[in-house]
């Protein structure tokens, strides 16, 4: 996956990173968000982004609306999945109105996405072994439901060749490595209908929907809607009408208040809403759109770009000499915005950064050490920091020295 | 499913519900809940419970844990959906440790029991026609996938009769008349397997799910938890190993965080987790219940009957003159804290009340009005002045000259 050898420049010294960060024009963000200890250096806003000072003020102008108008604030709410993923569609993901949904979760979207793709595609439901678990779950029992064959190919383009007439699911960037597919390259490359899931990209990379089919998303990552916000969901246009949601709920009925009876799937991208979406969480994410809006993807994109260049030139330098190797692919248009470290020794590694050295990072098993560098909230000073102090377990290897029962939760 | 005879005893007069107010003792629990025109009489608790200060608390103590504490929160808030299913089911729906998990909507949770239900019983999915709308949508759906009969009776009792060997859904208070149905009788009476919608009843009512098989409900009613909270899902104990999700998410997962190959779902009712779920949706949930514990849910229920017993005399005494019609049962050992009115201006009436009386009651069509007496927040002034300003848009008529064009979302 990672191109052969690492020829990268040397690194800059931390002045040099200071330089960087005095002169980068997204540098003003950071002060938006909440960072309660600054001696912590956060690199795990991949798994979970930071709370914004929006976003809170967000939650408690949502709820405050709530006991002022109690019922009769739906008439605006009722509105809040199809607006704000308009709002998503327009400011991340190079989407047209109409075509990105609000609502529920990841997995119970790909869910519904599949199913109904599984009607219109009679052949296998295709996704590689690689791809991240909630995924690779949801889409072998929808094949089971379905009768289809399900593959877990070995690579992604295995995955491709074996999707041929079905159905295949990709991660436009790996959760694991960081790979950042070519949306455009994959869809013409094959006939099979296409689900991408977006979680690792939306708001780290630009993303142009224009080519693709199906998706789907998370907006706690680098969305910063906060733990367990709710996903979305994106059907171009013109194959809405073909695409029926297996969940049949009131909120993707016509005429839902109308409570008739029968179900009749409302006619855009609506009729893949289920039951009563969460107002609180939806207009948190609106609120951290606005930070993303202002900042702009191109430019937020580009900054992963510098940040995650930072974090390989580094481990070049100073890890690669203790066993480290850099798993993200070296060409930053085909990276996303964290980067995969492998070691044999991953798992107690992280442990040590988090409980010894105030880094945090998470781990993949087997033996991933994954750094996230969310654009608005990660300097180049921290990955500078987070490296060196990385750099100093692995010289003292004090990180055998730590408890490694913890129970991994993220 | 009416009584015949409206044999209620003359109401009594303002003075004399001041004196019900001042002697109940949940009146206090009024001030712990948000209410921005105290000139406005909120009658629809049953759609929308209010805020409460202690859930606003809750929210941004919830929001600021994630900001302190970011991905280093998910050890604790990994086990709030189990943890506060836990409280509910002391708190409101007599069940026990381990048969309840909040997460999703009330719509995806019937999904995916209604699948679990079919795993087990081959025979027709059946409700009655009056069952809430999304209840027969998901069914009718799923009744599909499964290749099922799927048949909505005419009445309660011809469903429990069309579904021996089959599957029954039922709601234990129904949405539009109120009507309380005996959980334990109906049970008995059947040997189909049945799932509860407890939507109406959870916070209201006292429920003992101990006969129970299967329930869902929501948390956005009387439970208070906000628009769009986190639905509830209920498996007693036994049944659990033989169930399973339709969709087999990464939360469902047993060993979620080994992220390892093929879905292998949990031990327990975490099974019926799906994807990531809403941290602070629940814990708002969690303050709420706080709430609902101290009160007890033996005198919620009792002041439910109270309030609803006010309301009927009331309606017998100032509205039957106008041809209303009173469809809640008059016992009240067999209804919930909501009563239905019939008449056959029921939507211009509604929107006259809303508009020109400061009364917010809801409509449900054809023809009925709904009344809601969510037993905290509701006083008996309340009642006996919504009900005074209904007789008096009566006499006047003047419920004629309003706008019915109005979009109803609620």
């Amino acid at each position: 996956m990672n191109d052969p050898a690492p020829p990268s420049s040397s690194p800059p010294d931390r002045r040099a990173v200071d330089a960087l960060d005095a002169a980068d024009p997204l540098a003003p963000f950071r002060d938006r968000f909440v960072v309660a200890d600054p001696g912590r250096i956060y690199l795990d806003g991949n798994s979970l982004g930071r709370l914004s000072v929006d976003v809170r003020d967000a939650l408690v102008a949502a709820a405050d609306d709530w006991g002022a108008r109690v019922v009769e604030g739906w008439p605006d709410w009722i509105e809040l999945p199809a607006r704000v993923g308009d709002r998503l569609a327009a400011v991340a993901l190079g989407a047209r109105p109409g075509e990105v949904l609000v609502a529920d979760s990841v997995t119970v979207n790909l869910y519904k996405l599949a199913h109904a793709a599984a009607d219109r595609r009679a052949g296998p439901i295709v996704t590689d072994a690689g791809n991240f678990p909630t995924d690779r779950y949801v889409l072998e029992g929808v094949a089971r439901q379905r009768g289809r064959a399900y593959v877990e190919a070995p690579t992604v383009e295995a995955a491709v060749e074996a999707a041929a007439g079905g159905i295949l699911v990709l991660s436009l960037v790996d959760y694991r490595t960081g790979t950042l597919l070519d949306l455009e390259a994959v869809t013409r490359a094959t006939d099979a209908l296409v689900i991408w899931d977006l979680c690792h990209a939306a708001g780290a990379v630009e993303v142009d929907l224009a080519a693709a089919e199906l998706a789907v998303g998370c907006t706690y990552k680098y969305l910063n809607a906060g733990p367990g916000a709710p996903a979305f969901l994106y059907a171009r246009r013109d194959l809405q009408p073909s695409l029926g949601s297996p969940i049949h709920g009131w909120f993707g009925r016509r005429d839902q208040f109308g409570m008739g009876p029968g179900y009749d799937p409302a006619d855009g991208i609506e009729r893949f809403l289920a039951g009563t979406p969460s107002i609180l969480g939806i207009r948190a994410l609106d609120a951290s759109l606005g930070i993303i809006e202002e900042a702009g993807i191109g430019e937020i994109a580009a900054r992963a770009r510098s940040l995650t260049d930072l974090c390989i030139r580094l481990a070049d330098a100073w890890l690669a000499p203790h066993g480290v190797e850099v798993l993200t692919p070296r060409d930053p248009s085909r990276r996303g915005a964290h980067v995969a470290l492998r070691h044999p020794d991953a798992w107690p590694i992280a442990r040590a950064l988090i409980e010894r050295a105030g880094v945090v990072p998470d781990f993949r098993p087997p033996d991933v050490l994954r750094l996230g560098f969310s654009p608005l909230t990660t300097s180049f000073a921290d990955v500078w920091d987070g490296l060196d102090r990385l750099r100093g377990l692995l010289e003292d290897g004090a990180y055998h020295e730590v408890d490694t029962a913890a129970r991994r939760v993220t």
